[in-house]
């Protein structure tokens, strides 16, 4: 089972990064593109055929280790084909 | 429309970052867990209604900036919701 955990900066925190894309994309002639916002992507093989399960350890995982719940927001789902 | 470019490092290539992930999840009970790898999401606003439109936007921005074609393979999606 192939999981997919997109981590992204909250709202409220200033992505420098996705201004600094924004600024670039600009410069290219793409000044008219809205909000961008840069996040991490992990997938991960977890063993066993239940998407609940793996879910639920995924989600743990993020707890654990892979998201800081200060600053940052997570989303679990299924890597598809 | 806002639509999603998801960012990985092309299967041959080492992915230093998700190697050290997996094994601090070892360290903490997860040493069950499969192929890890970690890459970059960028979600951004292009202005129109028509997803070809827009994907064929963000092709380009991808092509001109955002994907080093050399070590990463990219794929657009649109945001649901």
């Amino acid at each position: 089972m192939r999981l997919r955990v997109l981590i992204r900066l909250k709202p409220g925190i200033m992505d420098v990064q996705g201004t600094a894309i924004q600024r670039a994309l600009a410069g290219l002639g793409f000044g008219d593109v809205g909000d961008l916002r840069v996040g991490k992507v992990i997938e991960v093989d977890v063993p066993g055929d239940s998407v609940d399960a793996a879910r639920r350890r995924v989600d743990e995982m993020c707890r654990k280790l892979l998201v800081n719940p200060i600053l940052e927001d997570y989303a679990v789902e299924p890597v598809v084909g």
